[in-house]
């Protein structure tokens, strides 16, 4: 019941944050769900059986700090769960463009971190994951603006 | 001409490294070929002029380094002119989501830099750029796989 809760408050949020999709094609919306319950079972409930359904025949990993292939990531979940077990990735804006889907979070390692700004960008075919590209930036203490990184 | 070739060469470098835009409505076409034409000429041929027709009636700007509005960007290009004449960002996809237009890009600061890895989402009000985050990261001499940062 928690993990179906949180799946439809990650859902929520990202129809709250994403005003601009009307114009997705249900493909486009069906990838994108599918990339926020990846992202939110692998990265925030650390459950890696259950976010691996959404693997397609091959994981292609862009992140140089990961070995390739879906037991790159088995490795990096059990790293957190192991080390931050508190490691959260809020979601800011997930967008799509045919068989690509962009996540922009908010990643707090540890909880009260100032944290990073990350964007992730997934390739999918057929509804199945099949390749990963990301970068993070620490968000700094001062800025020159008053807008925030998000 | 030389812009003329330049812009041209970008526009085709986009055609070719987003074959997954089939997908795009009209006004997602536009707003990529206006972000293109923009980050081209204010990052790579560092003529803010040039650029700044594709400002809307503001400019919010999320880079913590950068001051708000398109001052901000002004001077931001002015050092780049000053300091890093041969600045460049090679495009390696560029993707559109309703007002959303994200671009991932090689950046090096000097030829031959192993460079940065950076991703770009920008928003877009009546085919204007009105808003900016980035999210950037070095790319490091060694990875835990082979297949690149891009």
């Amino acid at each position: 019941m928690i993990r179906l809760v949180l799946a439809a408050a990650a859902l929520a949020a990202v129809a709250f944050v994403t005003p601009a999709s009307a114009g997705n094609t249900p493909q486009e919306e069906a990838n994108k769900k599918v990339v926020v319950d990846f992202y939110d079972k692998a990265i925030n409930q650390k459950d890696f059986e259950a976010a691996k359904v959404h693997f397609g025949p091959k994981y292609i990993q862009h992140n140089p700090q990961a070995a390739d292939g879906p037991e790159g990531l088995k490795a990096f979940v059990g790293f957190l769960k192991s080390k931050f077990p508190n490691y959260h990735s809020e979601f800011k804006r997930v967008l799509a463009d045919g068989d690509f889907v962009i996540v922009h979070v908010h990643n707090r390692p540890n909880p009260g971190d100032r944290g990073r700004a990350i964007v992730d960008i997934f390739r999918l075919e057929n509804g199945k994951i099949v390749e990963h590209w990301d970068v993070a930036q620490d968000i700094p203490e001062k800025s020159a603006n008053d807008n925030g990184m998000f």
